[in-house]
């Protein structure tokens, strides 16, 4: 079934005027959307959406951040108040930005139509101590992110974006890959501008982590309970439950796609329905994406989170669908094929 | 003027609620779109239009292409009825699209809007064996793509994207390419599908297109002249116009970007005024960006022509104008700054 589909699809792609292949990477989107969708002709995403995953991280107090942990909180609000970048971004490719507290260290009394309450706690522990959360907040995070993709699938969504904010993300993120075997040397780099000394600093919290926790390789669980962090729990959950669903899910940076390692290792088939959006500059990022088989869309040297690179994507996915959709084939606009279309 | 307004606007860019430097690329485009604009906060387009160029290429009797050459005809009619790539991408960024009769070997007995009758001639001279154009045919071309810039920028036009659509157009962009001093073997690659004889017939149609006309390497005129296209004189002169009105124009892929190379052999300061929309799969691309200090916006693996990932680019560039003007700032948003930030 899906063989022929896959067939029905490059043959259409094959018959737009154009030489074959000439588009690119939209012909293979337009190819995944379209298996995806099981459709020959995909179709347009009707309800796209962005979910800011924000929580804190106990490890930040090892000086592994150039800013702050307030910052979480304060950049929440600024969430909720249309002025982030992932906001404006959102806008642009006409997509509703969620924002999920899955752990910030900090309540908030408000009442937002985009606000979602999935607190599992006031940020992690230090992982350098000892487990970053319990294994009932381990299974908490998956569980309410799960929930919180069905809620948005039932409400009709059909294009999501994950998004992460915390300071200390990237740190956590790091501890996450390493502790999948991914070499911390190879994947260390800074999330915000931090100094090597900084550096040095986020490298010995892993390396700690690792050696104090001594986490199971093969244990996604074990993992995100030992090194993890609450958003990480939540967009691993929100992926699994929506790939279940066969809803696309764009992810975004290096936390974002720390959180699709999770999903990916309790389940495999996560990859056939999620998109990379881009390549951060954070240089673990494109090693998590090549070691999943995953191409990042877009390219240009982004490094701020918070869903922004992959919600700029959406407007690539929407052109790949609609260069199957509109385009004239060679027989409709009588155009002459070319010898490779033989 | 241009310090202060440069200064200005990075530190507008530095006080927006993100790390300094974190959206990367966008920055960049912001800021030179504000330089361009002299405006701290540049305005969005109102007025996009993408003009492809079309003309035939003598050159393509030496079989250097997989296509017939009756494709460039079939395919402006393909434009004109909305069913190409590019008119796709056109509507889905919002931009017109108009098609530039530059010198296709055929009448168009049309009265359509978005046409524009500027033929030079019946496509060029195959310049394996002499002059491409005379002399005066490259001054009427440059001399025409120049009106055809002055009539869209009175119209209103404020952003615009030159394609290019002709068989044969890659092997006289990699002769104009090497007559201005590029290294064919690092140039040289296909444009549609063709096998390793048709590149290697491809390679020395160039080589001996310089053989027999010997075009002056310091003089673009000589070079449109004598191994040049009718469509690139038009999109040479189109850029030196826009320009010289201070209006951005978006170059696409390598035959474009041999019109550019040209422009800018003519009035180096045309490239504070031109984006480069994408990187092209026709490998003397890039190189010919480097040249003139142009980064790519796109990496899509693209390969089509007709200005599809110059089209696409715009969304980017929008995305980075927005980005100015609607995030909020550190002050503004009541987020503490980061210690790079001090």
């Amino acid at each position: 079934m899906d063989v022929s589909i896959r067939e029905q699809i490059i043959s259409r792609l094959n018959n737009l005027t154009k030489p074959v292949g000439s588009l690119g990477y939209l012909e293979e989107i337009a190819l995944k959307m379209g298996i995806i969708q099981n459709k020959v002709i995909p179709d347009l995403p009707k309800d796209k959406r962005v979910y800011v995953f924000a929580s804190d991280h106990g490890v930040v107090q090892n000086g592994v951040s150039a800013y702050p942990k307030e910052v979480t909180y304060q950049m929440v609000l600024n969430f909720l108040n249309g002025g982030a970048a992932i906001n404006v971004f959102g806008r642009h490719v006409g997509a509703d930005v969620y924002v999920v507290d899955a752990g910030v260290d900090g309540d908030f009394d408000i009442a937002h139509p985009k606000f979602i309450n999935a607190k599992v706690g006031y940020g992690t522990a230090d992982f350098t101590k000892g487990p970053a959360m319990t294994i009932e907040q381990a299974n908490t995070s998956l569980e309410l992110g799960r929930k919180i993709a069905r809620n948005a699938i039932k409400e009709g969504a059909d294009l999501l974006v994950v998004g992460d904010m915390g300071i200390g993300n990237t740190t956590t993120a790091t501890a996450i890959a390493a502790a999948f075997g991914f070499s911390i040397d190879e994947i260390l780099d800074i999330g915000t501008p931090l100094d090597s000394e900084g550096l040095e600093r986020k490298k010995q919290a892993v390396v700690r982590a690792l050696e104090v926790n001594n986490p199971k390789k093969e244990d996604p669980i074990d993992i995100l309970h030992k090194v993890g962090g609450f958003c990480m729990g939540e967009m691993a959950g929100f992926i699994l439950e929506a790939t279940e669903h066969k809803i696309p899910v764009i992810v975004d940076g290096f936390p974002t796609t720390a959180g699709l390692l999770i999903a990916w290792k309790m389940n495999p088939k996560v990859t056939g329905f999620v998109f990379a959006g881009h390549k951060s500059m954070v240089k673990g990022h494109k090693i998590l994406l090549d070691e999943m088989g995953l191409r990042p869309i877009l390219d240009l040297d982004m490094r701020l989170g918070e869903g922004t690179g992959a919600a700029l994507s959406i407007f690539l996915i929407e052109a790949a669908i609609k260069m199957i959709r509109e385009m004239a084939t060679f027989e409709s606009a009588g155009v002459s094929k070319g010898s490779d279309n033989i």
